[in-house]
């Protein structure tokens, strides 16, 4: 008799992102002549098309692809030599950061890697993640057995809760108690926060003194204008023993639905065996790779390529701007009528409380029915999410420029 | 302190084709000369250039993408739904096969499908492999727990072997003993076998009695030419209830290195919860698709759709024709020197025996030494691949019948 994971069933139905395309269908099918008004800023999906450089790349290795000489089969599933390089090189040892590139690991997605990257760790890891949090940590723990069941609030006993206030700049401290195994990300997904250096040493710090192992995601690092922000956690000393960093091609190449990333696995990376034994755990990535995965799309990974070129750099830097403009105008609006206002500086996210007495949800439902907007209900990414919201910046200026007209039109 | 999977220790270090890459560097290193004489039979990978249609869909997709309007960011995980309607509508019910749209979900791998479908799959499970068999069924279940540490043999304490051999053509039957879930591949890798109408009923039949599940890989159905042959496991009735299909674009389209691939999971298959109730698997596939990927490159989406067009189905067949010539000529070579051919019929490999008193190494050495050939030796796809190699048909015509020249050349 075949047996499924009961880990499954632990995992609540309604998981947020489907939630909202539920309530916006139903105010949609119910006001049909507002629908074409309605404005996302939900999801955090980029709108704004490839860059140039990224579309000459992929015709070029298009056509390679049609000859027998130009024609790739399967590549090494790490990712091209020349990808791993531009990326160590780049975006790494240009900043005076030591990664060689065979640490270097070429993905089809974050979300894939934030997943995958359990089945090399161990069972009877203690695992502590940050609320509000990205809820792809908490499911995958879920799924993997790591936890109970959710009580009420949604919380699962089996996780450290990283608590993140405005008190604490929704930059969560190391705990008092142990924990194994840490997620973080910064710019932060969905607060917006950017952990300084200190904050960073202090976590590095706590991961050797526990020999923890930090997962740190910086899917969004592109956002980071402040020179005095880390953009990786290999700025800090010692990190390499303690922390794997995810990056993607999604917020700065536009990439979400062209799909690249990476993770970096340090070679000084160290976890114990059952039996108490410090090993590398670059290896067993290396051998969950290519045992489980075939690379990514040869033109895909020349795109990514191309995203360093000169040109291309010149256009993911235009591309920056332009959301980071739309998150100064939303910004402002959502200062404007009084809410409280965090992210949306080095971070594509605004985090905006919701007034007095008023759920994450019910902003939801008012934003949506007074000002056609789709925001993202705080709440929905944890229980200290309560009473705030999350605006997007992912959209055109028009757009952005609209909604700030009728988030100030709203009777606050 | 931060744990490792132990589990990943259980495995051995040398996977076959990073040890044939290590071989043929040694070879060439030592002989210059005959480095550039080198053809490689070795791993099935595909040689011919990506059919005309598939090009100009993907050129075609690429320009969308430079535009606003044209743009594509995220995806369904699951794939578009105009992809999964053609292959659901072509792949399955024009054949008069009951899958619907929302049974298959598209992936960037069989190799990835493989291994990922056991996060919805209990551990308690008894699991069920040939021998010979495609390397990734085992270490993936090594990978998760599932077995003990490996004999001299290299065989894992924990699986049920079904022995392939020339006395059942290279077809396992259904074990005397209990096994929850089943792993079978036709046609086959390594062997080239295809599994006749009447040995998959009684799989199915098998799977029925004990609950069990089948994971059906087709990956290289396009082969079939013969019309007796079954194309899916679903044309055998009551397959629906007990079998997920794995199919790929890799070898039909030649889509190696583009990346594309999905799985049936039909909602009539149920496996059981630790308590012993029945509950579907699809719910259980789609959160784990939702949650650790984020669908296919929307280019490489519309190139696979462009196979199911009346031009990439021609080009397809084309494909299949080229290396199924190819596949024949290989064939005659090894039977004209009197070695014990199976395959390459409704297959694109070739499973030839290694003379009395010769081990499949000696034999990859062998000819890798006096042909200049690279094949893969029968043993590192099991024990009972001992005394065997595998020649591909993924070549160039040319290349294909130099190979054969110098089969017949050897003095044997």
């Amino acid at each position: 008799m075949a047996f499924l994971n009961d880990n499954y069933l632990k995992l609540r139905a309604g998981y947020l992102f489907p939630e909202i395309a539920r309530r916006v269908k139903t105010f949609t099918d119910a006001n049909p002549d507002a629908a074409n008004r309605v404005i996302r800023c939900g999801i955090g999906d980029v709108t704004e098309p490839l860059p140039p450089a990224v579309i000459a790349a992929l015709h070029k290795a298009v056509d390679e692809m049609g000859t027998r000489e130009g024609f790739h089969g399967y590549g090494p599933e790490q990712g091209y030599e020349w990808l791993r390089h531009a990326i160590a090189e780049n975006d790494f040892r240009a900043r005076g950061l030591n990664v060689t590139d065979d640490e270097v690991f070429v993905s089809d997605g974050s979300k894939c890697d934030c997943g995958n990257i359990l089945d090399v760790l161990g069972h009877n890891n203690r695992i502590a993640i940050t609320d509000p949090v990205y809820p792809v940590y908490v499911d995958t723990n879920v799924m993997a057995g790591h936890t109970s069941d959710a009580d009420e609030s949604g919380a699962f006993a089996g996780l450290v809760y990283l608590k993140c206030t405005a008190e604490n700049g929704f930059v969560a401290e190391p705990p008092k108690e142990k924990a194994d195994v840490i997620y973080l990300c910064f710019p932060n997904n969905p607060t917006g926060a950017v952990a300084t250096r200190g904050q960073l040493e202090a976590w590095v710090k706590y991961a050797r003194e526990n020999q923890a192992i930090i997962l740190f995601d910086a899917a969004y690092e592109a956002y980071i204008g402040d020179p005095a922000l880390p953009h990786s956690i290999y700025e800090i000393p010692g990190a390499r023993e303690v922390a794997i960093e995810f990056r993607s091609f999604s917020k700065n190449g536009g990439f979400t639905g062209t799909r690249c990333a990476f993770i970096v696995v340090p070679k000084d990376l160290h976890a114990s065996t059952a039996r108490g034994e410090r090993r590398p755990l670059h290896p067993l990535w290396l051998r969950r790779h290519t045992t489980k995965f075939n690379g990514v799309s040869y033109i895909v990974q020349r795109a990514a390529e191309a995203l360093y070129s000169s040109e291309g750099k010149a256009q993911v830097a235009a591309l920056i701007e332009h959301y980071m403009g739309n998150a100064r105008i939303l910004r402002e609006a959502a200062a404007a009528v009084g809410l409280r206002v965090y992210g949306g500086v080095n971070a594509p996210y605004i985090w905006v409380s919701t007034p007095p007495g008023t759920t994450s949800w019910q902003m939801f439902d008012r934003m949506l029915g007074e000002a056609n907007v789709v925001i993202t209900p705080g709440s929905g990414f944890g229980a200290m999410g309560e009473g705030w919201f999350r605006i997007s910046a992912f959209n055109s200026r028009a757009n952005a420029e609209e909604v700030a007209r009728r988030i100030k039109a709203i009777a606050w």
